[in-house]
């Protein structure tokens, strides 16, 4: 089996037991065999060696959500509110997407995040099997979903529940486990309360999570009362969809009661900060999530609320702007906004025994980050450089899985030149 | 004299009249000679020629706030309230600074800052000739000024005071112009009322302008109406302080009132959103200031309570959170976020005829970044892109006064293997 050999590294291995360290790591296969300060002895036999001087190693980041197809439209709708960036900017553009460009759209995003440092995402979006492609030909993991909207008539949305469900059928597990899959309605506010019911079913049906977003825009909150006579949070507890495993995306307006409730029913979130400020839907309420015991992660969201795929900003707007909000300086503090990116991560999406740490019998999914940088320097607080002066453009490789996904800051598996090439093609001809 | 020809670029002026354009731009000696879509007729005799081609140019950033010599103590304190930060960290260590010190954290500050794409920056600090000589050395463009704290004797402020007039004296204008100075009383909380009315005459008869640190925190404001009997605002003008040119810096607690008196007095403001989010100061009301008429720029603060200086942090935080707090998704545009970082940068140091823009007779003072990159594509909406998806890694060139002191990435005439090596062993030494 294959073998790496880490020598002299600094390993930020996000485990409490040593959250530190500096030594060697070996790789096994898609495992990490051996995690130590000590020189391993014997000395892996016929192993690849790679000197991480000057390098710092760490699980590779986690984004909880996002659409990656999406990225052909990154500046495409800037400074509009949630409801009218959507209906009236994004909705009508995707309705043009062909296969093309749900495919170029998705190997571009995927380029950007595995050149940033991100290993893993969750993607909802439509056209999966496509989306399945892009990841399993580009060592990514990925947790993917086809996300519907139910306001269509009852046999279009028979057929997009079909289509989900097979895309489950067709995708879980495979690429060595790599791709995993859930089934998803879009939102509450888009999708009637018995077809959100059908779906749930069919998630406990095929053993898989089920994923939303919910609570992003206070607008959305009320028109849920206003259509249904209860916030979303309640609504969707009453349709049974936390009675399994569940992520739920944004949840921006919660209530003491709502927090406390997701916290009873183990719900997990993908905080989305950019995302939320820039659609200006507000800053969601992740200390007091935090201190409830809810499993809150971080996602980019598409690219075009973003505007990139870049974890390292999210990771860094989670440690700054919550402390700035409830004027308490040790708000989310730099070690907690790392594992918001990594292990919360992992758990929120039900693989920390997996990733989001490196540690023996996990799988190496990890990234080396050039530290020989005058913003890491002095190198003291390894943590909380990564946290306020880290940036995706610090990545120079990325493993998953045990393979080099990214060497030297290109990705290995990708053609990034022809995936830029072909991402404006696909955009300009849905401008046209 | 030397000429510099760019070919086939893309260009973010920041000039209203054309904002972007494709074209070509000749520097000579200092200054933009030319730029235009049209190739340059006659072609320029001698002139070194640059390939634009997938290179966006647009000027060089503005950093209206800092303490360089600082970025020796990124990470030594997070998580801390600002009094707590300054009073019982910062200022205990920096009582051991020597000028080795001194010299080191702001070489390795400075090398930050040119390879992220600063090109011009206000640093308050003590020992201001070694910051001066650096700033010199390195060839970035600096407005310098001796931070004075009158919490001591009165022959310790008379000395504070003569240091920092000789400072002035010995440095305004030196470097063909790139150094320019000013004077500080640190704060009105750390200088007595009549110590800062010294100041403020001595800036009237040097003809310099004035800096200070003002309305930070809550609790900061809430003590000078205690000891003051009113806010700082009108503390400091009654003091004069507003009465020739004055930049201050955070100005986050501000009521209607001062905001009005601010715009009336034509007082420029450095606005340092993740050092106030970081510290837990609060948000400035940026949009408001802005709609008042209030000159607004940016600053990163020190790397202690940022913790990095790369001013495309700056700009997107600033893009992104007023729209999230304030709930308006127009609320400072990426085009509005990009002056705060260049044009109003410009005009808040009395600078605006000389840079800040790409525009023919102006300095040049200019930046290259490669666009050939996942996060920039589509390749649409350029400002869009650089504000919401740049980052200062994306530098690869940057010209100061017509001089190139970035190359490929790499400072031109700093060491930066010395400077992070000696930032270490003068950081170590602090802490033993």
């Amino acid at each position: 089996m294959k073998r790496l050999w880490i020598e002299n590294g600094t390993f930020v291995t996000m485990d409490e037991q040593r959250p530190v360290l500096k030594g060697h790591m070996v790789i096994e296969g898609d495992t990490i065999l051996y995690l130590s300060e000590q020189t391993p002895d014997p000395k892996p036999e016929g192993a690849e060696r790679l000197d991480g001087k000057g390098l710092v190693f760490m699980p590779g980041l986690i984004n909880t959500h996002g659409h990656a197809a999406m990225s052909l439209l990154r500046g495409y709708s800037d400074d509009e509110a949630l409801q009218v960036w959507l209906e009236q900017k994004m909705w009508p553009m995707e309705g043009k997407y062909t296969d093309e460009d749900c495919r170029w759209g998705t190997a571009l995003a995927v380029t950007e995040m595995l050149k940033s440092g991100t290993t893993t995402f969750v993607d909802m979006y439509d056209r999966m099997h496509i989306v399945a492609d892009v990841v399993e030909q580009s060592g990514m993991r990925g947790l993917l979903t086809r996300g519907v909207i139910g306001l269509c008539p009852p046999d279009v949305q028979e057929a997009k529940l079909n289509e989900a469900k097979q895309f489950v059928q067709d995708w879980n597990g495979r690429a060595n486990g790599r791709i995993r899959t859930m089934l998803s309605p879009h939102a509450p506010y888009t999708c009637p309360p018995d077809y959100i019911k059908r779906i749930v079913d069919a998630a406990h049906e095929l053993n898989v999570p089920l994923h939303t977003h919910m609570s992003e825009s206070a607008a959305e909150v009320q028109q849920n009362v206003n259509d249904y006579g209860c916030r979303p949070v309640e609504h969707l507890d009453k349709l049974g969809f936390f009675s399994g495993p569940s992520l739920v995306a944004h949840a921006v307006h919660l209530t003491d009661e709502e927090i406390a409730l997701l916290a009873d029913r183990g719900v997990s979130v993908s905080h989305n900060p950019a995302s939320n400020l820039k659609l200006a839907s507000g800053i969601a309420r992740v200390p007091d999530m935090l201190k409830a015991g809810v499993t809150v992660s971080l996602g980019t969201d598409s690219a075009a609320s973003n505007n990139n795929l870049d974890l390292f900003d999210e990771i860094r707007l989670a440690a700054l702007i919550h402390k700035g909000i409830s004027g308490d300086p040790t708000a989310v503090p730099a070690w907690e906004a790392l594992k918001l990116g990594t292990v919360y991560g992992a758990r929120a999406i039900w693989q920390e025994e997996q990733i989001g740490m490196l540690k023996e019998g996990m799988k190496a999914d990890f990234i080396a980050i050039n530290v020989e940088q005058p913003h890491f320097y002095p190198q003291t607080e390894i943590v909380s450089h990564l946290v306020y002066s880290g940036s995706g453009r610090d990545v120079v490789h990325v493993w998953v899985d045990g393979e080099q996904v990214v060497k030297d800051g290109q990705c290995v598996f990708l053609d990034e030149a022809q995936i830029r090439a072909e991402a404006q093609r696909c955009f300009e001809r849905l401008l046209s």
